[in-house]
């Protein structure tokens, strides 16, 4: 297969969703009404009925005159191969059978998923799933049948998120809306009978509104493929493979069927891959916004800002103790000009603590000073809204730097912190709710 | 001094505001406004006005008829020790000089701290401070001149707060009220001229509101006393040591003059007399809350309840590999009870995935089961409302069910997740927001 014809899945221009209902309490429901408000022609097929919701419903996929890029099967698992057998007659080029009960769920599942694979073997027809949630690109197309307004779909970014587990995803990406993360694609690889995570690491490398790609895996599919394609990879790869431990492999297996791989072989990958692996939901997605708005970011030398003293403290010890970053050394002029600009009392060394007397216009005369400091790399911003010269603008005023220095954010508080937060992912800038998640997000992307 | 006689300071009856003044700008009056919003009988002193607000206002201390518990000095560091002189002819108890330019600033400074302590030497007065915020108690006294529709003031609770960064802390009790985390009290440390931490871990062990006592330092007042106070809390201590590193010991010097205590004698100390140690601020109150809210925990067998799988394999992971903690061994019984309640597809060995057909009363089901299950010490409830049987009434469930068996939770998701986490906290369940951070706050208070 051609990497670029994985395109077509990404942006379809018909799909047919197979097994549509007009009970809204249904499954076959929701995926049709998702696909229905898209801009995709929606082909509804269900012998039951003449129409759903205004749209001409069909027999069976033959009755259909045009060509169908996608087809989504929301059958059961037991009419789910007599329907892609459909699929693959018509040469419907991607199939997305939602259904569970395959190869996860014991002999009779493994026995019908080798019957999948054997029908589309030699055919022109590609397989993402089954047992998915399928794909979701903002504003193009959603497959998901989890319901909006329980699990809100994240807005368009760059982040491409490609994951073993549906709900999980979901279940992230809903977290993601509410602080203006922005996914570029989702792909749930289900049991990957066919297209699998190496697939979608070389289509995202030729998708331009990807710059970094997000792997939730309990297992590879294959493994040497992985390895190559991962160092093939021009966008960074943040990887979280879950069941590192005796009882959480235990718990993969019987989630998604996946087969092991000891941490140590995916600690080498990563290594020889130069992939960034992680541990947790929330460190995954910090890395992942980081990249996202930052790409790989060379150098080491970090420069703090505070207007409270304790988090420069807190964030140095992160920086080089923690993460073996440097404290980037001002030059005796950048101080000097400091001096100028910040009040009396006010530390220029860096961490340059500017104390609670701060005011937008300090840090924003403060980064156009750094800007020209060649000893820095990227800056931390560490964002106060309880000094009262530190307002609401401060946002526009690191969004407007942040086009000249890479800037990364850590805003504590109430409020308005949460609402500056939302405001400063949304317009470029990584932001985080600690100093260690900045400074931990600042050191994986650092090379 | 009588560990009990702090007591008076943190519930005083009448307060003196030296410096107060009917400028809204000033701190003299942010600082006589919140005292005079309290219960407190409030003496303002300043021989410019006759009332301030509608109180009758002092020339001097002397002319104030009754007795002083805490009198607040709010004038610079130059007439700070003159109103000091007068506050112990007074016979003041408790003394907060606010002013900087003391030990943190040279050698000037340092000369004027030690005539403030020569001041008080031999005298019943004692100071906190100079150069801090003073106290904070909800609903009893708030001497802190950080305005508050900026730096939100944290609910009633039972975590007390020392620190030795004014600002810092006032940043992380806005954002904990944001979260609903309550505080017992809090204490600005300041320059530590008189009174420092030992005198508080002391007394807040004599706190019935107290539940865990947490402390930001950037060095010891006196290492060999703590070590004794430590070891002699039945109260357990989170310690937030901020200078690890080399720049960072040099800016905390350059920040509140504290000397550099190595990492390494912070360990021994820490190992020593049992302190739970943290390294970020988001840790350091993630671990005050769950001690606040669970107290130390015996035991390591943890417990895991999911409604998607990915989460539960992922915590699994931190709770067995990160933190090396038990994942409880559920008996044969337990499971067989399991079963009957939770769908047939349910994984009912722990991790227990309820999968997204995943209702509250599954939840409370299972709750009831594993309360009887012996090999359990703590559960991890993973609450995701992107399920349709997941609806905010489980928050009533879970807080049910922590008073029978020890709860922490993760909550991930938009809308609904930000509300559940703070009703759970509100109501004694600690929360968070990832699986990393559910897993560590259990380890940490595990003992």
């Amino acid at each position: 297969m051609e990497t670029n014809e994985l395109k077509r899945l990404f942006n379809p221009e018909s799909i047919a969703v197979i097994g549509a209902t007009e009970n809204k309490e249904k499954i076959g429901y929701i995926v049709f009404s998702y696909i229905n408000e898209s801009k995709c022609k929606v082909y509804p097929v269900n012998p039951k009925y003449k129409s759903i919701n205004g749209v001409k419903c069909y027999t069976n996929l033959k009755e259909i005159e045009n060509d169908i890029d996608l087809a989504v099967i929301v059958l059961p698992a037991e009419q789910t191969l007599e329907a892609l057998q459909e699929c693959v007659e018509k040469g419907v080029r991607f199939v997305i059978p939602i259904a569970s009960n395959f190869s996860e769920t014991g002999e009779e599942g493994k026995k019908r998923e080798e019957k999948l694979k054997l029908i589309i073997k030699g055919t022109s027809t590609r397989v993402l799933g089954p047992n998915t949630l399928g794909i979701f690109v903002p504003n193009v197309v959603d497959t998901m049948f989890v319901v909006k307004d329980r699990c809100k779909r994240p807005p368009k970014g760059s982040i491409a998120f490609v994951s073993q587990s549906g709900a999980t995803a979901a279940c992230i990406m809903d977290s993601c809306s509410f602080w203006e993360i922005g996914f570029s694609a989702f792909v749930g690889l289900g049991n990957k009978a066919d297209l699998n995570e190496c697939d979608f690491i070389e289509y995202f490398n030729t998708d331009p509104s990807t710059n970094v790609i997000v792997l939730y895996l309990e297992g590879f599919a294959d493994g040497k493929r992985f390895l190559n394609v991962a160092k093939a990879s021009k966008k960074p790869i943040v990887l979280l493979m879950a069941g590192r431990s005796t009882s959480g492999s235990r718990a993969a297996s019987s989630h998604t069927g996946a087969m092991a791989t000891s941490s140590k072989i995916v600690d080498g990958v990563a290594r020889q891959a130069n992939i960034t692996r992680v541990y947790g939901e929330e460190e995954m997605v910090d890395i992942a916004l980081a990249y996202s708005k930052l790409g790989p970011t060379n150098g080491k030398s970090v420069a703090i800002i505070t207007s409270a003293g304790g988090f420069g403290v807190i964030s140095t010890d992160h920086i080089e103790e923690d993460f073996s970053l440097n404290l980037a050394q001002l030059s005796p002029q950048t101080m000097n000009k400091l001096k100028e600009v910040l009040p009396e009392f006010a530390s220029v060394k860096n961490p340059i603590d500017i104390t609670a007397v701060a005011t937008n216009d300090m840090i924003d005369k403060t980064l156009h000073i750094l800007k020209e400091e060649k000893n820095i790399d990227i800056v931390l911003v560490i964002v106060l809204f309880q000094s009262p010269g530190i307002t609401e603008k401060l946002v526009d005023i690191l969004v407007k730097h942040t086009k000249s220095i890479p800037l990364v954010t850590t805003v504590i508080g109430s409020e308005l912190a949460d609402m500056a937060t939302k405001e400063l992912i949304k317009n470029g800038v990584p932001s985080y709710f600690s100093t260690y998640r900045a400074a931990r997000a600042i050191a994986k992307i650092m090379r």
